[in-house]
């Protein structure tokens, strides 16, 4: 049971005016089920992404990275049940196979295509069948066709994952529709997590690249259900050049900062979702750490905490185990953190003072807190102006029920 | 139950000529419990530690670095049941107390005794149940007492650990004895590893300074249960000075260099013996990465794969699962890795060559090996000579059990 992530609702996703989507149910691993999906954009749009930092990465990674480079990118495909991964030389030749069977169907160049692929790695992509899925994918293609598009990424989700945003900037709608799918390096056998959010604004490629880079340092780069990365994660973002409005090519204008917020938003719904939809999670957690020197050691202090199997099982216990998120701070990695400065709360309860207890806090305070299905971890470092949020869920019964039992 | 952790025998534990031990029941948290143990060291002995790296370190760990740092050490206190950690200011008064009624019962100077503590933090430490317990201690004071130390100083432990070696060098015999209690971060709030060998050899405190660090970066830091660390972590080795050997004051020679192999036996034997004992757990494993660089980054992708919740919870389940041990080596941070030169072995079977999954490989030899109840995870970089070893235990549904329940 996702922790309150609302049921997809298809009349809340806008249609991006200049951006097609269009799947099939290819039989990759299951029969009848939709596991492969194309986006087609039109002449003039913009794509740009972020990818896995992981060593091991995917053959439609690499794949992708370089055809982003020569950019004029017309459709992405991606396919469930196999990532495509640990394939060596064969995968990137069938990613490759797939990029042109794509860009055949669709009168492109092979290099304006964009592969992605996740489910099952070291298992050779069953490139056949998604031949075969193609003209399917292509004769379903259409702008008002998100929600099927949000569960032909599906894995191992539990729920498809979509969201829309309107937003008038210099007298002129802009839409924004994403879809994302998880959940983290969950399961990494059918892995990945993958997020599309396209507009119809037009925005020029590297200012795309910049804007996606910061989207994701606020949202899929700020979340973690247990740390693993996968070999197959990628963001990204899509511009159809529909709607014409100067500033975009400026970075300090208020236009761009319009929309940069407006797609962090969505980016940020998208990524929270998948962790809402964490394996076996039952409490979605927010770690805010604030009054750090740079982003970076709050960011380390969030992880730190936000990783933590102790203070992520005492969350499922709804116990507010004080010791084990100070303990957490402690071995964060900040050489000189002076831990008399710390103050601490959950949620609206001020729980530790200047490193130590506070001596106001009852624990029936912290017990209510930590009972919620959503819980505010704040940290303040008392040592600079810097913050960050990172979110995450607790760590049940269920997470290593799903992990142990997956495969068997 | 602890993976292959042997019975406690007392008649396999030699006292060490010129260290004396003597325990007390103090009732600290539990009646009849042995709680206090007392370690007195004749005239010349010489006495060396490595403590948590936390910046949240407990008020004994502050004491004990100090007191160290004037050397001449006649006593060690420890008290489990209670941390004296995030106590502030009234916790380094109170471990400053305990110290000096030893030093008053033993009459040494207070700056001649170390302080432990283990147990729960953020609690007050109880200083007059200590003092109370102290004469108790002195009188039981005796060299052949090691059996009773290891499990006074247990707090969540399932097994008292300890154990002894005796090596011939230049002739003589040295016999070394240690003693260890864990399990990591486990149960934070009961948490601290602590261990502490003696020895009967002369070791000027410099050597052995040096000596206590060779042996912990192969043993105490070298396993991980979560990787948590604790406020209290503490590693303690003494010297009694009854054995001289005139090579012991050079760490070139070859007398210094099998006396440290003897050490760093019994330290890795009482470390190995912590993550026996780690909570829910039913597997031990070696993480061994070879032709790394150097040694951090042999260690930096040890510790990905053993604390890689979803490797442990891989080997709960007894499933060879490939892709999750490399993704974990991927993101192990090491920037210019070339996967495809990564060799993997579980135990003899060579799953992983080059990157990729051996064509050799079938799934009946690594499960083979899985399911057996210790492993060797072997990972050959291939980029150079280093090389390190990481122990761990699988995850299991106890593990969130046990951590979940506690307190509630």
């Amino acid at each position: 049971m996702p922790v309150n992530l609302p049921a997809l609702d298809p009349a809340h996703l806008f249609p991006v005016p200049g951006v097609e989507l269009g799947y099939a149910c290819a039989g990759i691993k299951k029969p009848n089920r939709k596991d492969v999906l194309l986006f087609r954009l039109g002449a003039g749009a913009t794509v740009a992404g972020v990818f896995t930092q992981n060593r091991f990465c995917a053959a439609p990674v690499i794949l992708s990275k370089d055809h982003l480079s020569h950019g004029d990118i017309r459709a992405l495909v991606i396919n469930t049940g196999n990532a495509n991964a640990g394939t060596g030389e064969k995968g990137l030749l069938d990613a490759r196979a797939v990029c042109e069977a794509v860009a055949s169907q669709l009168g492109v160049k092979s290099a304006q295509v964009l592969p992605f692929s996740t489910g099952v790695i070291l298992e050779p992509l069953p490139v056949e069948k998604i031949f075969a899925g193609l003209p399917q994918a292509k004769a379903d293609l259409k702008e008002d066709n998100w929600a099927n598009a949000a569960e032909a990424i599906m894995t191992t989700d539990t729920q498809p994952k979509a969201t829309s945003r309107r937003v008038v900037i210099a007298g002129q709608t802009i839409t924004i529709t994403g879809i994302s799918k998880g959940a983290g390096m969950i399961r990494p056998n059918m892995a990945t997590m993958l997020g599309f959010v396209a507009m119809d604004a037009a925005v020029p490629q590297a200012v795309l690249q910049e804007l996606v880079g910061y989207a994701a340092n606020r949202s899929f780069n700020r979340i973690t259900i247990d740390g693993d990365t996968s070999t197959n994660d990628s963001f990204i973002m899509m511009a159809s050049g529909r709607v014409q409005i100067p500033g975009f090519a400026d970075t300090s204008s208020a236009e761009f900062q319009a929309l940069r917020d407006a797609v962090t938003e969505v980016s940020t719904w998208l990524a929270q979702a998948i962790v809402r939809d964490g394996e076996g999670a039952t409490k979605f957690i927010s770690v805010q750490v604030e009054g750090g020197r740079d982003e970076a050691e709050c960011a380390a202090v969030a992880y730190a905490i936000a990783h933590s199997p102790l203070v992520k099982t005492a969350f499922f216990a709804s116990d507010p185990n004080l010791g084990r998120i100070l303990a957490a701070i402690g071995y964060a990695g900040i050489g000189d953190l002076d831990v008399s400065k710390i103050d601490l709360y959950l949620d609206d309860v001020w729980v530790a003072k200047q490193g130590g207890r506070n001596p106001d806090y009852c624990e029936e305070d912290g017990q209510r807190v930590m009972k919620q299905s959503e819980i505010t971890v704040r940290v303040l470092l008392n040592r600079g102006d810097a913050r960050t949020t990172v979110w995450t869920c607790d760590f049940s019964y269920d997470y290593v029920r799903i992990n142990a039992d997956y495969r068997s």
